[in-house]
């Protein structure tokens, strides 16, 4: 087990308490990296992600790459990945793989094994999972993370319409969806961090009717709510609905980090003034 | 719009025909790549695939690489599962790809283009999906698919016991979770190829006792039924449970292509068994 000082909790809670809770997505689409006049390819998906952290000096909590934005490259992609997330990592800067990723059992161990083995070329900080087998299916996952100082976020409720029905329909216990695995990813904190924040976070849009009820069954969990700015959710949206996770809300923002432009200056402009107001949220 | 004789449905129909519709799982976990006496690397895994292919001389239907046991080798892992899928795909063997990806928008785009893509590198012919964010979410990344004559298969029930709750949750229709799947990979289906085989399948495990109920929901989609052999469901229960779903049902084994010895002639005798068996499907 990894000591409380070097949890992913604990090293979570000091970059948020030093650099604001941001979440900084990095999703170097074709459109993206147009705007910022880089090749649509490996390279420019890496180069793309060095600007960002040049333009925040990394002083960011953690950065969100979106897999899919990489994979669409092949090993080139995945190799460009690796390159950035050692970059961050060497910087202390966190790194939460989006790659909504889930298997059961030894598929599920493989899965964390590549994120969070000793000497793994993909090594991140935490990565997001999807529940759709079951929570309890993910628990071979869940320890392997853990037991590396590693975090896990598992999708509760996104905030796309179609998410809606699926997320909310109810168990013969007569718990919604998202309700019952708000009780679960309690359960599994407070097995693994017994009373502090734990290392099994949500995924909890901003713009969810629910949010704030799935926020309160939370108490003890990181919640990351992502599609901040283009996705239509504001980080007052985030406050107003969230606000009850003091220190443990990581409002996500990507295609919106180019706001003002997409030169490292300009970045540094939108990201300083995006830190400056998720701070908020401390 | 690809043509009726180049679709997915096509050529994997013509492929069962041919060979059976048994679906070989390559999971290259070191518990494998020990018993093949293989290194536990990138190039065991390249050369475990490479030796399955050989052993059955490429007169397989399809083959299943699980996407986790490569991607622990980081971007040398996906270089070999490129490398090994494009060796069945010139051979005409179809590659579906068990990844159980799904996002939403452009970022379920960006995963459709990195198996579809003209000159992806890591081009397949089907993959998995998972459909937590909501089928309607996955809109963008089938559209992909299906331009591109590739196919998607949706995980509906998994034959783990922590799934069931989830899958079998009720929505405000009154239809469970996996009900309502069913309906819309209908749809799908229909909207794609009228009244034939669609692009769309289903993952359904065979152990389910719903398992019957489900498939008779599917009159024209495939059905992947993972888990044959080693995760206790058996060809009998897939002929038993899922049987009217005749030429259309894909049983998967893969640790149990093992169960004669790791050698290339023990693994051609032990795959011709089961395609022999799995002919009772047709």
């Amino acid at each position: 087990m990894p000591t409380l000082a070097s949890s992913f909790a604990a090293r979570l809670s000091q970059r948020i308490q030093a650099h604001s809770p941001l979440c900084v997505g990095l999703d170097p689409s074709a459109a993206i990296l147009t705007a910022c006049g880089l090749p649509d390819s490996a390279a420019g998906a890496l180069e793309f992600g060095q600007r960002v952290l040049a333009a925040a000096r990394f002083e960011l909590a953690l950065i969100k790459p979106q897999s899919a934005f990489f994979e669409r490259f092949g090993s080139a992609g995945i190799a460009a990945l690796e390159e950035l997330t050692a970059l961050a990592r060497a910087r202390e800067v966190l790194v939460l793989l989006d790659g909504k990723r889930g298997d059961i059992d030894s598929t599920g161990a493989a899965y964390a094994a590549g994120y969070f083995a000793p000497g793994a070329p993909l090594r991140v900080d935490a990565v997001t999972t999807h529940p759709y087998l079951g929570l309890g299916a993910l628990r071979a996952f869940i320890d392997c993370a853990v037991a590396a100082e590693g975090g896990v976020f598992v999708v509760v409720r996104s905030s796309n319409p179609e998410g809606f029905a699926l997320q909310t329909a109810r168990l013969a216990s007569g718990a919604t969806v998202a309700q019952d695995l708000c009780r679960q990813i309690g359960e599994l904190n407070q097995h693994y961090a017994g009373t502090g924040i734990g290392p099994v976070g949500a995924v909890i849009g901003a713009t969810c009717e629910d949010a704030a009820a799935a926020v309160a069954a939370l108490p003890a969990a990181f919640i990351l709510a992502p599609g901040v700015g283009a996705q239509g959710a504001t980080l007052e949206d985030v406050r107003t609905r969230m606000g009850a996770a003091r220190a443990r809300v990581l409002p996500s923002v990507s295609r919106a980090i180019l706001a003002n432009g997409a030169s490292e200056s300009d970045l540094r402009t939108t990201l300083r003034a995006l830190q400056s107001q998720a701070r908020a949220l401390l």
